[in-house]
């Protein structure tokens, strides 16, 4: 007789992201006549750059023909794009990462998500609180973190690192020494990001522990201050305790073509075992690699024409954030973010919950941002807006929130 | 203190291919002037058909435009996608199954090993002995399988399901019930079929223990005869006891775009719990979709010109499926598979072990195929090769293992 993984059942209510959609499908049924602006779920909304088009193209065309025609992808990636990753990424900031360090796949997502298989059940998980959900779901899937306790909002054998205005932001180094720790900078909700001294001293604590530190850099992109590490391998003794998930999505508008690596040093060991070689054995036995054509597009990303497209494109984003950050503020709201990162992260005014400020923002402005407590306890009473929406949109977003 | 998943370590040597890549390699780098006909990983060689690269084309085309781009894709797939599967695959065969209650994903290697991960740990797995060795890899990975015993080539707690030349390649109902039962047909490795009243033994039998059968369709389109069913939903009572794994690698040559999926009846309940709603919970928390320009690929295939270009395809790898045959049998090989299937199975002679026999053609006739018992223990004495190499490659591989 067949039996479930229960720990599935623990995972309370459905992923934050549908739950968003129900509410904005029922509310624009019962008002069809309203106009409603998403600024909830961090998905790009400009088109993929011409330098990447014509990658695709030109890839396309290769796949059609004999001669040239690719099946199955080496299993850590092309070479070309691994190639060009090391060089660009960590080489060109100091950063001393070879080629076959990286692993190719299709997002940072599932990358995020499956790390965890190469851990034993036993360790025990930090995270920022609050963050992006699928480090701490992932672990509840695979059994590592006890029970759900619904007065809290959080998994017992979880620690969470609270992340709060009072500390900019930026979680304090855990007295309960974790075996995992997600750290996520720029962070995803709230926008902020961590300096280089800041993130010496996670890497510091790591290596001391013997704590393993998985980085989620999926937004570095957007940093644009000088004191704000790209790479987690800025940092000296990183290559011994870190892993570094890397994303095309928000880089490139890459969301709905997939792609993203992995970093993962081969002096990084756990009990004398190289975690490369187990998320190796992962990838040759559990995935069969990126499109070829979509790892060609990677490559243009990194072309000269590439990087001038998309630093315009990412630039055009930060303008949005800097007119929804500059509009909340004169419309009163606490807010942070959007600096170093395409998010938005205010206070919920007059004491409501974050849902409230969310039903409140939906049915006032016809707004759609992401509840904070959706990222964790921690959130409560925090918002997120996205700076990915239409330049029209944003100023129009802007214009109502200041007439609520 | 970060502890590893030691249950990756039970694996035992290395990957399959990847060992067969280095013992390639290594005869090369010894032997320059030979030229090494490869018939061992089952990758195919013709190029994407037409239709299908005008799809690509025309998908890219609108990813570069704002009105027309595409970010995140819906978490189950496209709708165009899931139901143009549903009608083609499906409904014209007699298959009550609906477009939502497939899953569109980036191929069955990933989800036949990821399927493992919606049933507890408890469950015991039986497989096909020989089989493809993704099934029994992911579960000792996820601590299912118990400890390799070296000299049976076994895991202890996995339940291997006999196939030889004695039973057609088509296992016994075990007399030991499974609770999860991997069936791969047509077989890979063996290339063997099952008909359809065999089949519905086994969902009988599925149906009375409270067994799930994960059902791997992979090469369905390679089928020729009648009485051989293209999905178990033909059989009577598969949707409350069967998943199905589909791949657009074999049957359009997507072994380099990516695309498969995955059947999930809404019907299909354990312990009371439907598995669609945790597959979907793993898909909305692990994974971001396949690219909508592979989707939309994968559209073409079923379009009047895709399924034309296709068809003909296939056809052209099952006349070097007829070539090998022949030859083999010609040749004094006793042979079977190729006719629903792109490999050939034979029995190899005077009493060689699998990879002496593989050694022994590299050296001899510089052919590469794959020896059986890397398929599993009752895959010893028995060697596959595939139809997936170019007609001149094919024949001369004939003619030189004619001449040994």
């Amino acid at each position: 007789m067949a039996k479930i993984n229960r720990n599935y059942l623990k995972l309370p209510g459905s992923y934050l992201f549908s739950t968003i959609g129900k509410k904005v499908r029922a509310y624009e049924e019962q008002h069809p006549d309203e106009k409603v602006i998403r600024m909830g779920i961090g998905d790009v909304t400009q088109p993929i750059v011409p330098a990447v088009i014509a990658a695709l193209h030109e890839a396309t065309e290769e796949m059609g023909k004999a001669e040239t025609f690719k099946g199955y992808a080496p299993d850590l990636g092309y070479e070309f794009l691994r190639k060009t990753i090391a060089e660009k990424d960590f080489k060109a900031r100091g950063c001393d990462i070879a080629a076959d360090e990286i692993f190719v796949s299709d997002g940072a997502k599932c990358d995020c998500s499956n790390i965890q298989e190469i851990f034993g059940l036993d360790n025990t998980i930090a995270v920022c609180d609050p963050v992006y959900p699928v480090y701490v779901d992932s672990n509840v899937m695979a059994g590592r973190t006890g029970e759900f306790d619904a007065s809290l909002g959080k998994f017992e054998r979880v620690i969470y690192m609270l992340c709060t205005k009072e500390n900019g932001f930026c979680p304090e180094l855990p007295t309960e020494v974790p075996d995992l720790i997600y750290l996520c900078f720029p962070n995803n909700p709230t926008g902020s990001a961590i300096t280089k001294d800041k993130l010496q001293e996670w890497v510091d604590y790591a290596n001391k522990n013997g704590s393993v530190i998985l980085y989620d850099a999926a937004y570095e992109a957007y940093i644009s201050e000088d004191n704000i590490p790209h790479s987690i391998y800025e940092c000296e003794g990183a290559k011994t305790c870190a892993i570094e998930f890397r994303s095309f999505s928000k880089t490139a508008g890459f969301t709905g073509l997939r792609l993203g690596f992995t970093v993962i040093p081969k002096e990084l060991k756990v009990e004398d075992v190289a975690l490369w070689d187990l998320w190796a054995r992962r990838h040759g036995t559990k995935y069969n690699g990126a499109p070829y054509i979509i790892q060609k597009a990677g490559e243009a990303v990194y072309s000269d024409a590439g990087r001038a497209q998309i630093k315009e494109q990412i630039a055009w984003y930060m303008g949005n954030a800097k007119i929804l950050f500059e509009g909340l503020k004169d419309a009163g709201y606490e807010v942070s973010g959007g600096v170093n990162a395409p998010y938005l992260w205010l206070s919920t005014p007059k004491g409501m919950s974050s849902w409230e400020f969310f039903d409140h923002l939906l049915e006032t402005a016809h707004v759609v941002g992401t509840p904070g407590v959706g990222f964790g306890p921690g959130g409560e009473g925090y918002f997120r807006l996205t700076a990915f929406g239409s330049r029209e949109n944003t100023i129009e977003a802007v214009a109502r929130i200041k007439a609520m």
